[in-house]
């Protein structure tokens, strides 16, 4: 059986090297080639402490990004861990190809309007904003095999998950919905100043961006999509760790919304999905799901007001891993394919 | 000039051992004694590296937590870093000698019928519990001087201290406030128990006690006397740092409450607080105010909601060094004494 | 094929846990069994966040440790996760019952007469102390297939394998080696005590046990295999973090022990090992290696000085990580299998 | 009494800031002013929570580094919390206005010919490296009140404090003396590096600079003075903490080092130091250290080696906590004024 030949593009930011390192170690993928700027010529292993067992040619050193649509000739899928403007310019090219595209940017992910405003650029390629399918395949099923997939971003995954299955099942309402969120630091990539330098992060909690973060659309699209009327103020705090991501989530309740009923609402919506993992509101703990693919999803109520929770590793549920599923998915494989041997770093 | 002489109750917790360092190194207070069982015998440099300077007598080692009345006639005023159903037994005794009497633990700030759903016991001394100023300076001025304190909990004065002035000036609607808040580990005292251990909890983030926190019908009771009508959710998590505790506190805006307007209501109401700041929302950051005696204040809205947070370290402004800015108080002496030279830890 | 079955006993510990989740996981093995008295009866699920795929019966709940020997009739392979006297009891009784047995403790790691002074117990079963082979199959080889495993400590792990081919290729004295090791928090286990709680490790650094560490018996055994006349000064220090342990050796040159000579000493000596990574000094680093079953290594002299660097997982190559490894080599197959796709969580 | 005023030069680094603060709050010091290029125009008090009690005139916002020299004009002393090349500048013209000059760089600790080197620059006023006193008061006693003073390194203040009175009471060899130090990440100075960014420092330990650090000959030569014949290995290493550095140094012994007479050798020559506290070695701990001027040291041996542990914080007794103390030695005052209210921030 061939393996699918995958490229990754942006291979030495935080989720590009996991992603490259998912593909490598993934039992139907093989690794086709990996782009960086800042590492091209080096050699995979000199900067992945893991080996790269199945890599031959192109994938054995890092090339240059501008090397990449020429590298595609030789691949079947593309994974772009790349900013949204550069892959609002790469995923076009690589689907005309056709090739099974993954972007990790929000690029494809709202629609034109949005992206002055949200993004602070015009959209250049608005024909593939609808054909491009969000990514959050427990919500809205598998992309389509020849499709091109808007990999959700990490706090809309953490929203998302636990809000969508109260929201249809009409047991909150949608409008006024409250999400405070807590993320890891690495949600920023990585970054050279001094702003995120360990002694200004290190025992450090703060806010930021408050109503103004570009997550705040998309969460909201994609809810709507879900019960129309949604309104909701998003806001994002830094965590003083590398890895994980926190959504507690305020919403008013409807007519029998009770916390037995909430919680089996999201005990049923994921009975069957291998990695999101209704627990009680208690039990939600990023230690048990960073480093894996995991999603951990809680709700309860009380006459005033439901609260759900969700808890995820921003940078593989969040990025990287959700990447890889999205890709199992659309190949028709087992979605866990590839990410059931993570293990959780602290549990 | 004849220093006031302190003794305190339980001084080998975190809250405890920061108050008698506190009194230690304050120029008009004189550390009497200090109780613990753990380490009763044991000479006070053997657990404070700092050095007792002005420390004769009974100070010198620690004292049995029972003998803590014996020494009070030695003493002028007691803080009492016990829990609160020892507070609830120390404090009329106290008192009742005519000592200045700062209670630490959630004893004293709710009526008699709280207690038995929100702290598991019936009240004792409810006598007491109209007699106990609440003591935030800042909202509710000083303890008389003959007076009883009931120090506030650290999440209700990191809440209370960005609501209040809102609330007072008719900028938000007292029903239906959402406070959503993290803190540090120290709040829960020394632990020993594996889920407290450190790899429990490095690297972890989690919500706790949703709907049953003690604090909620603290901030509640706080919060109506400001304004009449106020019901709340309160959502305490637990960061993975050993001090700092930051509150973001969501309510509905009243007419006029623009972004503008409810900044300037924290500045005016904290133009001449020592140790209330109000800044940016971006610039509230734990790293800036653990270590010291300080609040960070700020409020943004727009149309759908009022956002306010307060960042303090739970230790000191959310415990002993708000004892002591009581003490000052209540002395008629300067708010910040003894507590300006603490400094912020990262910043 | 049949897979293996791998029987856990101690399977709620930090090893012992992850252990489980590596044979779960494992393409050649199955979970037999998991025992913890904390957690029977218990489902695997409620405490690990992974998945049983392959778990049917006893495995699929917890059983009590007492049981483990019951239900090793049903089994090929015993890990045992548990203290030095626990296993000193139980290595024997499943070995006469021809199951392969991997001990992480250090019951069967040293001579009979070291375990009064270094353990505190003297040794019941001396006889097994021969025939236990010590597992570290990079520089002793694999464990015979029917054989039985004294898994190598953490600390020894990092010591021994950047140490041994520079005294086998006498590039440095084997008197007077100096070994400063840095641990995280793990290595001592889960720990219900407010030494090892939150509050007092982080942010801390600390040296312990100073000439008293039951692993240095251990490292001096080992090293003087390699090359007679070892005499070593071990210093363990407490790192403020979960998982991860660098150990900075220091020995006398030989003639020689160039800086170019010590390192291409452990590139010729690892250059086929899947696990031993040689590299720069400046590149070994915790990051790189913690999650995954990978030990970095590294040296450099100069005139007066050896120095050689070690870097693993305490809890993965110091321990379940090693113990998959040496099954794997016991029974003929590749020593990577079911290794190779662990993941490092800051790299 | 007429305060001291005292000026600080690169006032927004780690060290810098802390010297602000502790100048601020000192009984008999105040501000001058103080220099950042990238903070000048601004208020000190937007960047320093803390406020400026005492702040009249240029203290009030910080000047740009060129203007240091104009203002000394109107100060009697100044901190320069700058880079090497920048103090051989300064340092000198500051001492001919008649200031006392307190130096927290390297570049008046070494000889001259030792700046190629370790500093990669040529001295350009050699003259004065004779006339710096190398300000560690506990070992070289005060410096005159009309000098100039060579702060020492954090390294060096760690290694020297517990290695010197070994050496004078003749209890160690000077030759072949190892010392393995570890140190927060503050120690490198504010950073806009993704080297130095949370996520690639966060859950890392390593080695650095092995055989190449520029304290080696500052920590051989002050030693050197103590005995002659000094001969070291000096290799630091990086925590993962903001501040905080420990010593872990090894001695050959001298006859009669025994145990119990190299602990009593610290305990008698530090028995009246304010800030140097001699205890037993598993009590040395950066978390009680961390946030104040103290130095925790010990001493232990065993036929073959002796151990001498020391533990400060970098910013503070490793650098601005010992620049006022120097201050205060000099001009001889009580060592531990402005200091003594300094808390740990652990503990």
């Amino acid at each position: 059986m061939d393996r699918l030949r995958v490229g990754v593009v942006g291979a030495s930011g935080y989720s590009g090297s996991i992603a490259a390192r998912l593909v490598a170690a993934h039992p139907r993928l093989a690794l086709a080639f990996a782009t960086s700027d800042k590492w091209a010529g080096d050699t995979f292993e000199s900067h992945q402490v893991v080996r790269l067992e199945k890599g031959a040619g192109a994938a054995a050193r890092f090339v240059a990004n501008a090397s990449a649509l020429e590298h595609a000739k030789d691949c079947d899928a593309v994974l772009l861990a790349t900013s949204a403007q550069v892959s609002m310019g790469l995923l076009p090219a690589f689907a005309e190809l056709g090739k099974q595209v993954i972007d990790f940017s929000g690029a494809f992910r709202l629609e034109a309007s949005a992206y002055p405003r949200w993004y602070g650029f015009e959209h250049t390629a608005p024909a593939w904003l609808s054909r491009a399918h969000y990514g959050l395949p427990e919500v809205f099923g598998p992309a389509p095999r020849a499709g091109v997939v808007a990999n959700p971003g990490c706090y809309p995954t953490a929203a998302i998950l636990p809000l969508a299955p109260l929201l249809r099942e009409r047991l909150i309402e949608p409008a006024g919905i409250v999400i405070d969120a807590k993320s890891g630091v690495s949600g920023a990539g990585k970054r050279a100043t001094e702003e995120y330098s360990f002694g200004e992060i290190d025992n450090d909690f703060r806010a930021y961006k408050l109503f103004g973060h570009q997550h705040t659309p998309e969460i909201t699209r994609a809810l709507d999509r879900v019960a129309p009327g949604v309104t909701l103020t998003f806001t994002p705090h830094l965590l003083p760790i590398h890895r994980g991501l926190f959504a507690t989530c305020y919403a008013r309740p409807r007519p029998g919304a009770t916390a037995e009923r909430v919680a089996q609402c999201l005990a049923d919506a994921y009975a069957r999905s291998p990695f999101v993992r209704p627990v009680a509101p208690g039990d939600v703990m990023l230690k048990r799901v960073a480093g894996t693919n995991l999603c951990q999803v809680a709700a309860t109520a009380n006459d005033d007001i439901v609260i759900a929770l969700g808890a995820l590793d921003n940078l593989v549920k969040g990025a990287a891993g959700q990447a890889v599923q999205n890709l199992n998915a659309m190949n028709g494989w087992d979605e866990a394919l590839g990410l059931d041997a993570l293990q959780p770093f602290s549990a």
